[in-house]
């Protein structure tokens, strides 16, 4: 038993694995895994579940796909994830975020870790008119 | 000396508060100023640094003003700050963002939450593809 | 069984908790015990414990006490522990911080939650100077 | 279009970047400049905004120079950024800051992360004297 | 439009709302729903969607369903989610958790706190031996 | 003057050191010092502060040692550090903790940092009945 957990290639997939790649592939209209689910595989059930909820989140909705893929490398970016930032920023990429715009995306996300703290730490209270 | 810093009013402030107090309504269009300003205005060099960097990261860019106000909030909603999701929740909605797409915004928030720690603590290796 | 612990008063403590009760005040030099002890004292071990930390690292050492107490409010205001900011603030007070002092040590930790973040998005690799 | 921003050097920057590289130099008084600067210089407006920011809020002020920057160690630190405690704890060092201070410093941010968890899991009521 | 959602009674819940309510009450045999999902129910997918994931991650399986809810609160006290806190500390309860063993419990959150900011600020390298 | 602490060995060790290295090797019944240790022996008093604690907080008590492991192990997955969820997690899988056990426990981090955060984000009130 080892700690780490290698990522887990399709050829060596049982079934129940094998099902939630083609799934991912056929929804992306790609040929490839990322390593994200190949470790996750280790454990399907978890890694059919998340795939079932990214699925649901993030499929076409009130937000456009680029934007809701830019709430999600923001988020990601704010919590310093550095794989998240690598795949969900190569997903916005390919849905046309350009770099000004990610240089945009990741001067809020600074501004909003600065000005979340004075908040917070001034305990500001609500406005009657937010509520 | 109290620990707990009162809002200062317009009618009480200083000509350099004021300054920026003007300055707060007439970029904005509006004729009043919310807490967070009036709170930071005990010290009038962070209220006059942050409101600059308000606005020039929040002013219109590569990303149009909606998406960087959803920013914004996804990020602090994240970060747990209240006061930052009512006030940049209120201008999200002011220009156009439906309940349906803050549902969105909430659902990408939980989800990046989540698979972010799943992803950090499986130390997951960045594919050379995302590269 | 009730989940929220309320505070035990000196009057209605047991030996042990007592103990602890007498070490802060004669410490600290005071006549009376804030609600974080008096919440604690619900689990006497931890108390003693988290007691017998506090008075070994801000006793006087390497740092003068004023700074000592900076440094846990800054930590604090970061985490947004609002009970903390208020007893360490007034801790620090009382040692002689003035609100000026306050207003940069907030600004430094809100700057630094934004420069934070964005060196960990972009992944900036250590210059060789400073290792 | 490549998701990892190389350094931008000075002999390769544009003017407005090497306008603020020379501010940087100047006002540090050193001859080079550290990895965060020359990454953000991929994006100008923000490099000049951040680099405006920090020279205003670490400027002399009500605060010696070395609190300031072991203010910014010590958030850094608990928010676990190396780039940060590696450049903030250099320019600490060189103001003076001991590798003792620095044992205290680390000790009263971790100290400070486990209070902020018991005191804000327990849900502490702020005592009145405190307000 | 407001911006606080209030929680959605049984009553006056739609049919799909009401589905999931009444496999809330039937999965745990309850006859009550806590605000949590009442709030959720203004967006019905995530409701769901919610709803499903806690009920497959904390079913039965290779951990006992008490340890499962002390992990839950643990990481809740972590996060300094209060809600989060109460509905699970009050299902630990239910499941058999004693005071005792919650003190231990936020023993263990505060101390992980602590040695997680020294170990990171460190930069401790992993042990040949752990991997 | 350098800002990597490298590790002491026992060899190399001062008295205070050695007596803290001899007290983990008796207490764990084992004949090596993992890096944390050897990195807090830097700081001799920290050492032997921390020491104490993990000693205490992780002694047998109202919860057994696996589950004590997992939820040092929870804590440090959802706050990222890995260093402590490898060290962490050898120190439970020697307590018996088995793959499917990390597996669930690893979900559960996960889907309470999203829970968490809807609930933070959507601002719910506390039920009665949970007091």
């Amino acid at each position: 038993m080892t700690a780490v957990r290698q990522p887990i290639e399709y050829a060596e997939a049982p079934p129940d694995v094998r099902a939630v790649y083609d799934d991912i592939m056929a929804t992306r209209k790609t040929d490839w895994i990322n390593n994200f689910w190949k470790v996750l595989a280790h454990d399907p059930p978890t890694l059919r579940r998340i795939w079932t909820n990214i699925k649901e989140v993030m499929a076409p909705g009130a937000l456009d796909p680029l934007t809701k893929e830019m709430l999600y490398v923001a988020v990601s970016a704010s919590n310093g994830c550095h794989y998240c930032i690598a795949s969900h920023g190569a997903a916005a990429r390919t849905k046309g975020m350009t770099e000004a715009q990610y240089s945009e995306l990741l001067a809020i996300v600074g501004l909003a870790n600065e000005t979340n703290r004075l908040v917070t730490a001034l305990n500001v209270a609500v406005d009657a008119r937010f509520l």
